[in-house]
């Protein structure tokens, strides 16, 4: 390992761990020092030549200010639980499922105007004048209505308690430390409030050098039910963006009324697992165009006083749409992310339009992790290892941890396995001069949401596994460290733009209906087309799961041509399935005999002879390869993350663009390992991304190879002169 | 075992084996003999006291006839392989994957007229001045098209081979021996023909006592592919009942106007598991009006000359509809079908406006199953066991069997083994004195079908597994032997008179979009009400796989109401699912700690804490219970056959039913072991279903148990006075 290079580090501190902490950030080579939620820095920071961050939460704690104008807080559209009517007439606990410590009605606007009473059964709205609210109950009356239907209550509440200082406050058992209030900068006095406040405290905050915003102005959905438990959670929500305001700006501004269905959207809340309506794509607009202009006005002073501007990635975070059309406007110096994988440090480091980007790695310093039960450096190890994929192909420029550094303070082998951690971060800036490594292929990602949502496809709830999506989103986490270039794509980008000339690969994948596999979309004779005609003319496709997948015209796979298989939801049963043999010795599967497939699709069979089968059981295709015209389709059922399905997804890939040449640009025949190459530094590395000692033989093109020793997790680098 | 009754048994026998014949004859006491395909009776039977069966084919065997008026062979519609044009210009070899030795391109009506040339990609029929048809290559040639659209031509073509024949003739190797062309009766000279052709032959036949007919006019849909194999096999398909006359007739009838679609189906080909559409419907409902008033004009010369009308359930059956409302008005004598299980067993004698109902057993006495490597009495005892649970809910006047005799003539073990079947069958009709056994519950089972298909859901090909229904026909197999009433009802039947008033359970099954689940009919409110009025009034409902299941209004399964559980397809990821707890020591699972859910589905998860999960793994619900008003919901999420299965089911519909407490109303406590209770005759029995020896505890009611010890495969009689 070359001399490290200092910094690029940030350390978290907190009063009174002043000399301590220097010890520490000596050993890391911290050149950044910061507060955490519930520490303050020690003032003799100020004289110290490290730089400071500060948190600044813009819309939150200052009850005084909020108690006073309660109408600016933030609101949410909520349903009611479902009730089946026994007779003509049902009374509705609509609130009832709600946790009432964070959610209340709203009754300052008229309920009639703004909440909508379904009878689900039949699909339709009910009549207002068919019912009537019972404000001291939190019931609404519906009457003349079919019995044995069953009706629902979106209604408009006020979110009283900030979601995250709640999740906080509730699982450290605050007691009775007051609740903080959110507000709404949309609203007038909280705008001006969260201006003046913006200048207040950066004259009193003359030591800081980095306002690190956390975030800005609006909390992804986040609510909690009667038992204070979560309910419900979708990390790119808008739900808590909604007011009678927010409705009238938009209606000024679009010319379309906006209703609670809107928002409600059959109690599915707009999740971005589905198909979104032209009003919801109208909306995330909207907003993020009025987020990123308030935020600026924030950035400005922050800029104007001398200081960068940071912004946390995540809390508050929705409408600032990293990858949207309105981010660049913000005028950010900086981004810092929580680092849990290499899918999540792709969604930190591929931020376009900031200075640097910052990881801020697991675990935090907080007791769960930092006990005596537990030896915090393995998970500090595993997260490293996880991101390190992704720092090579795409660079990070610092990275950091937060919580209390007392507590970490007090695990010796923690704060070594971070000082391994942090100089193996610097050497990789030492080696690669943030300079980008050789990409192979370009792999456009395909669905509805597009770059919109790059490294955000799968994804629930920041970096926790989801039983409904863990199969796709181990794709996005094999792409993270893969040599490619990844990119992602909208229907509606090919729609109007065709598919991008430097597309080498494109990859659908997602369950039948969904935003990420398409839904209708597929029906979209343009659609279809452009596809077929890309592949046949020497592009790759890799469909997953329910590719292209929706019941017209006689198919499920809509791209059943391409790929040469078709899954049986039923209609087919009476089609004999002949093809069942398996291919062996095939390049995608060269040198992988094991086979994971999670949440597999069932019946998924070949409908054609120049199919190659590549993984049969159970009746079933989960991996198979069919040429098309110049180019092939590839079919996966499944893949959850695991190195060797890494590996298999990178074969498949080289395979579909017919580019099976090119994988020895950069390789390593063992699956626990992966080769970068730099060739503006002249620099290459291999990592071993397993915990065990390996041997791999390391290509660096076609005619160079040579075997490698790698201790566990290790990186070794050479010169590609 | 009390004397048998003799007789009740066909036996089947060949020319030069007549005093073997009478041997085995005597041995099992049959009282009737049968020729079988290519055998014919040793002509010495007219003489002996046996009845004698006389297989009659009215639509093929006369090559002479057909050859004269090649016009009037039936005709299918077929749709080409699914071609993607790679210009403005396409050629469609249309004909070319299929068997054209059994199908051939009808260019005797105009093409332009019949056929349909379609942009499937943009699901639109191609204006026929685009094509043109080369009949010397079977290609048509389509211009002026969307490039990398998919195109199919949908064509009329003679069934030039009849399908039954060519399967036996291609199975069994029969050489040069010409095929056999089949011809339409709904043609004039085919009419006339097969009249005279009767009567010709009834006059030719005075020894015959009995015309089994194989069958009536048109074959189930039966396709060869390019390589002479099966390509599409559809036990109830219509595919080869079309031709212009029948299409002008059925416009004529109805003033609706059929095109190819209506047959093509996409390439569904109105396969029963899709949801019938109303011209398929009416389709049915006309070709089968048809068929009867034909059959009768055959049936009334049988009748006319003292012999009895037998009608053999397959082959040519089609229109024949024994569960429709024009089977009665054929006037057959009897029914006679191959039994494949219990399943198959009910869907013969359940056939109604029958005098009596005849069983084939297997094994069939041909080399397949008689020859050095098998011992065909397995085969037997495993068929008699099926069925006997059936036989012993519904009844069967008769059974038999069928192929060489003087093969099975060769396998004193299987001659022994059939000994003791046919003893034990009249076993129970001396016990029973064809009465009915008591039924403690009504289960109506709910489909797109409803009574037409009785006992035919599920099934692709007669009695033969298919991977993509199995997990439901285990369903319909436990319910063919259960101690409860089970009747078939359409969505129809319910939107036009409401749920019968005898039902205690309604079950529903199948998978999304079919026509066993239903598809969008789960939009229709009136059908959700009915249901949930009938379930909150104290009504059970058992759901399996996809019951309910249509994407609408926020649920995937719209009686999740009452079922307490949900499937999670992709749109409710966001929620939290705390509800994973097992329910111990539940009436449904009480004694079943083995779980066999087949195909199963992913992801179904509770939304209620008042759901009884009862298994739970793979972080998902396979089996629970769920209460509403005074009825219960009962969810399982598959259900292949096992005499555990069956059990687990009973329970299940027990529980859903309130009716726990009846269960010990002819019970056995070892899940191998079934009770039948006959009040009439004050007898019960006990069956062990499975090979091995068995104890178990027999409730004959609540108050009444006894222990028994059963051999393998044993029924015991007991006196329930």
């Amino acid at each position: 390992m070359t001399q490290p290079v200092k910094g690029r580090v940030t350390i978290p501190s907190e009063n009174n761990f002043y000399e301590e902490t220097l010890k520490i950030a000596a050993q890391w080579h911290a050149d950044a020092v910061r507060d955490s939620d519930g520490t303050h820095l020690d003032p003799r920071f100020k004289d110290n030549h490290m730089k400071i961050y500060n948190a600044y939460f813009p819309v939150r704690g200052h009850n005084d200010f909020i108690s006073q104008h309660r109408e600016e807080i933030p609101e949410a559209y909520l349903m009611s639980e479902r009730v089946v009517a026994t007779e003509a007439t049902v009374t509705i606990a609509f609130a009832e499922a709600y946790f009432d410590q964070q959610l209340q009605p709203d009754y300052r606007h008229d309920p009639k105007e703004y909440w909508q009473v379904y009878d689900r059964t039949a699909g339709v709205v009910i009549d207002p004048v068919q019912w009537s609210v019972d404000q001291a109950h939190n019931t609404i009356t519906v009457t003349d209505i079919t019995p044995w239907h069953e009706f629902t209550v979106s209604f408009l509440a006020y979110c009283i308690w900030d979601p995250v200082e709640m999740y906080n406050h509730l699982t450290n058992d605050w007691g009775d430390k007051p609740h903080e209030m959110p507000f709404d900068v949309l609203q007038p006095h909280s705008h001006e409030f969260v201006l003046a406040e913006m200048k207040r405290w950066l004259a009193d905050h003359p030591e800081v050098d980095v306002v690190r915003f956390t975030t800005f102005f609006y909390q992804f959905t986040l609510i909690f039910n009667k038992h204070a438990k979560e309910k419900y959670v979708d990390w790119f929500g808008y739900g808590l963006t909604v007011s009678p305001r927010m409705m009238a700006e938009f209606e000024k501004a679009t010319g379309e009324k906006l209703t609670a269905e809107d928002f409600v959207d059959e109690g599915y809340y707009n999740s971005p697992f589905r198909v979104p309506s032209d009003h919801f794509r109208q909306y995330i607009d909207f907003v993020s165009q009025f987020v990123s202009e308030t935020a600026k006005e924030l950035v400005d002073l922050v800029h104007a006083d001398g200081k960068e501007a940071m912004m946390f990635l995540g809390d508050h975070w929705i409408g600032t749409e990293p990858y949207g059309k309105y981010f660049s406007h913000i005028g950010l110096d900086a981004i810092v992310g929580s680092v849990g994988d290499g899918t999540t440090t792709r969604m930190i480091v591929d931020i376009p339009h900031v200075r640097y980007r910052e990881g801020r790695f697991l675990p935090y310093f907080f007791p769960d992790s930092f006990n005596e039960h537990n030896d915090p450096s393995i998970e500090a190890k595993q997260n490293w290892i996880q991101a390190r994929r992704a720092i090579l192909r795409a660079g990070m420029e610092r990275m950091g941890y937060g919580g209390y550094l007392s507590l970490a303070a007090k695990f010796p082998k923690f704060v070594d396995t971070v000082t391994q951690i942090t100089d193996e971060f610097r050497d990789i800036h030492a080696h690669t001069q943030d300079t980008k490594p050789q990409s192979n292929l370009r792999v456009y990602v395909l669905n509805q949401w597009g770059k919109l949502r790059s490294w955000q496809a799968f994804t629930v709830a920041h970096a926790i596994p989801n039983k409904g999506s863990y199969t796709y989103y181990g794709v996005m986490e094999a792409l993270s460290g893969m040599n490619v270039d990844v990119h992602f794509l909208s229907f509606q980008d090919i729609l109007k733009n065709g598919i991008p000339n430097d597309a080498d690969v494109l990859l659908n994948m997602g369950d039948e209906g969904t935003a990420y596999s398409g839904g209708d979309v597929w029906q979209n004779p343009q659609l279809v087309a452009a596809i077929n005609a890309f592949v046949h003319q020497g592009g790759g496709f890799v469909g997953i799961g329910d590719p292209s997948a929706v019941r017209y015209q006689g198919q499920f796979f809509q791209l059943k041509q391409l790929l040469g298989v078709e899954r049986e939801v039923g209609y087919t049963l009476s089609y004999d399935k002949y093809f069942t043999e398996v291919t062996k010795d095939h390049f995608i599967t060269q040198g992988i005999d094991q086979f994971n497939w999670g949440e597999s699709k069932l019946g998924v069979y070949s409908t054609d002879e120049a199919t190659q089968i590549l993984e049969y059981s159970n009746g079933e295709i989960h991996l198979s390869a069919h040429p098309f015209g110049q180019g092939q389709g590839v079919y996966m059922t499944g893949l959850p993350f695991s190195f060797l399905n890494a590996r298999l997804l990178m074969r498949a890939i080289y395979y579909a663009a017919g580019a099976t040449d090119r994988i020895t640009q950069g390789y390593a025949d063992n699956p626990a390992c992966e080769v970068s190459l730099f060739p503006e530094t002249h620099q290459y590395c291999v990592i071993n991304n397993s915990a065990e000692a390996v041997d791999t033989t390391v290509y660096l093109n076609a005619t160079s190879k040579h075997a490698v020793h790698l201790a566990g997790n290790a990186i070794e680098w050479g010169s590609l002169k």
